[in-house]
């Protein structure tokens, strides 16, 4: 069973290093491991963590979003596997409920089977439970230290392509959902890019937008952006297109859930409006995920499991002090009764997407050619710039 | 002073007609005359009036959007300039005031106009001061009738053209904010043409985008569309890209708060987006507008002035049950301190909106001439379909 643990209630996101508590830690407590995760529904009022000794509680917490985001959700499904192991749990059942705990992130699956290999190796090569259990671990913290890596050469490449895209700095660049240490082992995805942005003193306005039904805009990339001193202003999805139409948007800077060999891109619901709206504007629109997230056994968009959430999260107003639940729980806006269509994302298609930034260089023009020659194969230490 | 009159706290609003309550209604009490508002911000959990003896608790009203909507704003000015006449106010103070509290819908200061120039022109003839008022308020209780006769001939011309467009029904309409029968001495602009396809059995599903900041998709148009039985789904206005890629929209229907000269039309913010996203998948956008709202003295979209509302609308989340304040009072979802932008409206330039409905017939495709020709110059009973 989970247990909570507040660290902090007061709102204290104004200062401070860009994250107060990493979304997701390991620790060996004298009655065992256990799997802290910061509840991110919690954010930005109160810094909550979650500690998770099994794995249906990390599964609550994944499908509640109190973990969320693809490469973080990679660690969490390796960490649970490790923790599955570690408790004494059968590993392949738990393996499975992780995998199975959101269908569109594909860094979750990868996570997992990260860790069951590691665990299966130790085991055939005449490992004890508790030697393969250690294997596991030392697979997930790997995994974590490779996110951070990641995390970092993308916010190189992601960079560089924006001084190349738009030489001479100043950006407005255009974000949604949350992208940044929330969602990594390090710095994050698009929010890493448009932190080295700010670093170098390059980025003029992080446009957040506040990303509906859940916030994660509004509430996290905001709690980042505050933390790290970015110049932001949040705004209703709704007025993206005033931004764009008033010539106030350099580039969007968006992460992704999954990415189809031939470039089709899942990512939180609104991105495929953005890369309209972008394409009809003239504004580059990137992704900037790790080759985790690139699937080469998805062969295109239309391949892609779109998860579809509850209709309360749309036809009620949750508060964000109070952990989402799955029986709802809200204030109904909506009239009793109401349907409502609440797809977590969509997919944009290759020909809409300005370039793929990952951590082994960038693919652009956006094709199965250029993206599979960044992917895992490479490994890596193979830069590369596509087209 | 305002007074407020719970009729019903239950939420009965699954049933019924269309609409339980006018949006506006001018009534003679022992004590004075007073125009009654629905209060738009309390639906659908509740249906309170607003009983207004004076210009100021109009103005509030208007500014706090418990009324709102281009047409019965103009019913709005028309019957405050009535009221502050009846009440023995000045005049003049009070169009003065009316016709500011809120800068886009051209319509508000038309219905002001309106009144006060029958007002005026009773007294040069003659009238005393009682006599001007009757004046005024015939002049208001005119621009009613016409408002009612015009949502009547907009549903007929708009669902000429949708079975035009598409023939044999079977209409899957998207719409954005509120254009029904709260917003209108009718059934409204865009919503009363999918609900003369709903009763002509045409239409097969109304997508309700919620239209974000204030919910008036989620609370207005849902809360209209469950009381005539039409089947409708509510989204978050994010969704709607993926209702375009899955081929699941036939039709936008929006509503109007300014049209320049050249067709520029200022609509809720979120509109525009729609009209890039239609354009995009080759899906007709249809604005559906009194020639009211047609203001031949704003050339362009450049020349139309955008009210930016408070960020607290964006940043804080305010209970639909209470009133929306000025200043704020709702619960923080973001950093304390977070800025944020909040334009009510937004622009779509007339090469992107392939027909305006009007009560005098249909501009397509949309110019400055097409429009003209159904400006009120022509008054009612001039039906034409241009191009």
């Amino acid at each position: 069973m989970g247990d909570q643990c507040a660290l902090s209630s007061a709102n204290d996101s104004n200062s401070g290093p860009p994250v107060a508590v990493p979304a997701l830690r390991w620790e060996e407590l004298p009655e065992g491991p256990v799997l802290i995760l910061l509840d991110q529904t919690r954010l930005p009022a109160a810094e909550v963590e979650l500690v998770c000794t099994d794995v249906q509680t990390l599964v609550g917490a994944i499908r509640s979003l109190a973990v969320r985001g693809a490469p973080v959700l990679g660690l969490a499904g390796a960490y649970g596997v490790a923790l599955a192991a570690a408790r004494g749990f059968d590993v392949d059942d738990a393996a499975g409920l992780l995998a199975q705990a959101r269908p569109t992130a594909v860094n979750l699956g990868y996570g997992v089977r990260r860790a069951v290999s590691a665990h299966r190796r130790a085991l055939a090569s005449g490992a004890d439970a508790e030697q393969a259990a250690a294997a596991a671990l030392a697979e997930a913290r790997a995994l974590h230290a490779e996110d951070a890596e990641a995390s970092t050469r993308m916010a190189r490449h992601g960079l560089g392509l924006l001084e190349k895209l738009s030489p001479g700095g100043g950006y407005r660049v255009l974000t949604h959902c949350n992208t940044g240490a929330l969602v990594s082992g390090g710095e994050g995805t698009a929010l890493a890019v448009a932190l080295a942005a700010h670093r170098g003193g390059l980025l003029r306005r992080l446009w957040v937008d506040e990303t509906r039904p859940l916030l994660q805009g509004a509430r996290l990339t905001a709690y980042e952006a505050a933390r790290a001193g970015m110049a932001y202003t949040v705004l209703a999805d709704n007025a993206a297109g005033s931004l764009f139409a008033a010539g106030e948007v350099d580039a969007v800077l968006i992460g992704a859930d999954r990415i189809a060999a031939d470039g089709s891109t899942a990512n939180k619901v609104g991105s495929y409006p953005l890369a309209v709206l972008a394409h009809y504007h003239h504004v580059p629109f990137i992704v900037v995920a790790p080759t985790t997230t690139i699937d080469l056994d998805t062969p295109d968009g239309a391949s892609i499991d779109i998860e579809q959430r509850p209709g309360h999260e749309v036809t009620e107003i949750s508060f964000p002090q109070a952990p989402v639940s799955e029986a709802g729980g809200g204030m109904l806006v909506t009239p009793l009764g109401a349907q409502a269509y609440n797809p977590a994302f969509d997919v944009t298609p290759p020909e809409l997407i300005t370039a793929v930034v990952t951590e082994n260089g960038v693919a652009s023009p956006v094709s199965a050619a250029s993206l599979a020659a960044l992917s895992p194969p490479c490994g890596p230490g193979h830069d590369q710039v596509m087209g």
